[in-house]
C-alpha cells in the first residue's frame, strides 16, 4: 500500500488495540494513521456521514474513501494487505482452530463487561461464575490443542491479538471486583495464556493504571462515555490526563466518587 | 485432498446447507461425506466424544480425525482447501465488504427464529418490526455497494452462501406468520437479493414444503427437536417422510395440532 489508511478510534478501545497489535507485530506502525474520537463529545458529522450514521468504532478509511467496520473484518483486511508475514496461520486447518478460539471471544467479552457494570451486589456471584465458566472453556480448548505451550501455537498470533486486549481490560475486574483466576488445574492453562499475552511486547499500548482509571465509570454502570448520575465529567475525558489523577476507590457497590475525588476537575 | 472429509449434520439445518451450497458451486459434492444426525434421538456417544460434549452441528471431521465446529469456520476451511476457484472474493477490500454483510447474519437469524417461535400474539407486531428493520438494514447495505445488481457482487458468492439458507428457512414466517417484505423502496433491493438467492441452482437442497412441515414445532415454540407439550412425536422425525404428511395448519397461536393430524403416526 502506497497511501496510508486511517483508523478512527478511541485510544483505549480494546477493538482498536487489536489493530495496533497487528501493526506492532508487523513492524509497520506507520501504515495506518490513527485519528482520535472523543466519545465524551457529540460525534463529528463528517465522520457520521462516512459511517452512514453508525457510531461503533474503530472504523477504517481507505485512501480511496472506502469504509470498513468491525475490528475482526479490519484485522483480516490489514493482515491480507500489509507487507510481511501474515498474522493468521497459513495452514487452513490451523487457521480454523484459531478461528474457533476467536469465536469464543464475544461471549467472553460480554461476560466481563456485564460483570464490571453490574450494580447489584446480590448478582455478583452469578456474574463471577459465568465468567469463570468461560475461562474454564478457554482452558479446555488450549489444553486440547497445545497442552504444554504458552500460546495457542508456538507464538503470539491471530487469537492472541483478539483476546489480549480483553485480558488487559479485565484488569478492571481485578481492581473493582477482586476477581482473580483460581489456582486450580482447570484454570492453569488459560492463566499461562493470559500471562504470556500480557507479557508480550506487542501488547504494550495500554497500562493497568490507564485501564483502571479510564474505566471507572464502567464499574459505576455507565458505558461508552455515558455520564454517571451525580457526576458532570466522564472518566473517559482526555483532560486531566489519567496520569495526573488519583487511583479511584475500589468500592464500586457504594456509589460513585465525586468528579473532584476522581481528579476530573482540572484545567480544560 | 485425497481422503474424504465427513460432516455430521441435520439434513435440513441451514448451517449445514451453507457447506452443501459451497460444494454445489465448486462442483465437488463428493469431497465431503455427510452423515445424518437425528436430533429427535439421544446423541451417539462416539460423536459426543469427538465433539467433547457439545451437541451443536454441523461438525466437520478431517481424514486425520481433526474436529472443526461452527459453520463459518468450516466454510472458510473448505473454501481454502477444496480445488477450484474460491467462493470468497480474492480482493481483500471486497472480502471485507462481504464479511461486513455476513456479520449481519447473526442478529438477522435470531430475529427470524424468535419471531417464528413467539407464542404471544400481543408481541407479534414487535417481532415483525424488528425483523423488518434488519431487512431494511440489508437493503441499505446492498444499495450502497451494488445498487443495480441482484447479488452483492456480480454473482452468487460468500455472503449469499451464508444468507440463502436463512431466506429459505424464513419460508416458515411466510407460512405461519403471513410475513412478507413490503413493496416499498426501502425493501426493493433486498427483495431482489432474496429472490436471486432462492432462484440460484446451488440452493436447491431443500424445498418450501419441507421447511414448512419440518419446522412446524418451531412455530409451536419448540426448537431443536424438543417435544411440544401434548405431543409424542417431533415434526423433525425422519419417518413418516415429510412428503407423506399433510400441510400443517397455519394457525400457530391456537395451539398445536395432534400427532395424527400432522401425519406423524406412520410406520416406524
Amino acid at each position: 500500500m502506497t497511501e496510508r489508511h486511517t483508523v478512527h478510534h478511541i485510544p483505549v478501545c480494546p477493538f482498536s488495540q487489536r489493530l495496533e497489535i497487528l501493526l506492532a507485530l508487523r513492524g509497520t506502525p506507520e501504515a495506518v494513521e490513527f485519528r482520535v474520537v472523543d466519545i465524551t463529545k457529540p460525534r463529528d458529522p463528517a465522520l457520521l456521514a462516512k459511517t452512514r450514521g453508525t457510531t461503533a468504532l474503530p472504523v477504517l478509511e481507505t485512501p480511496g474513501g472506502g469504509i470498513l467496520k468491525e475490528s475482526l473484518v479490519i484485522l483480516r483486511y490489514l493482515d491480507e494487505t500489509l507487507p510481511g508475514p501474515a498474522l493468521r496461520r497459513r495452514d487452513p486447518m490451523e487457521h480454523a482452530v484459531e478461528s474457533m478460539l476467536v469465536g469464543r471471544e464475544g461471549p467472553f467479552t460480554a461476560a466481563g463487561y456485564l460483570f464490571v457494570m453490574n450494580q447489584d451486589p446480590v448478582r455478583r456471584a452469578e456474574h463471577e461464575a459465568k465468567l469463570l465458566s468461560l475461562y474454564r472453556d478457554l482452558n479446555a480448548f488450549l489444553t486440547e490443542h497445545n497442552p504444554d505451550g504458552a500460546f495457542l501455537f508456538e507464538d503470539f498470533g491471530w487469537a492472541e491479538a483478539v483476546f489480549a486486549p480483553m485480558f488487559m481490560r479485565f484488569w478492571f475486574l481485578d481492581y473493582y471486583e477482586g476477581f482473580r483466576l483460581p489456582d486450580t488445574p482447570d484454570c492453569h492453562r488459560v492463566r499461562a495464556w493470559v500471562d504470556a499475552c500480557l507479557a508480550h511486547p506487542a501488547t504494550g499500548q495500554v497500562t493497568r493504571e490507564e485501564i483502571v482509571k479510564l474505566y471507572y465509570d464502567y464499574a459505576m454502570g455507565a458505558g461508552n462515555g455515558a455520564l454517571v448520575p451525580g457526576r458532570a465529567v466522564s472518566s473517559f475525558v482526555f483532560l486531566p490526563a489519567w496520569q495526573d489523577r488519583p487511583w479511584p476507590p475500589r468500592t464500586k457497590y457504594e456509589g460513585t466518587a465525586s468528579d473532584a475525588e476522581l481528579g476530573l476537575l482540572g484545567r480544560e
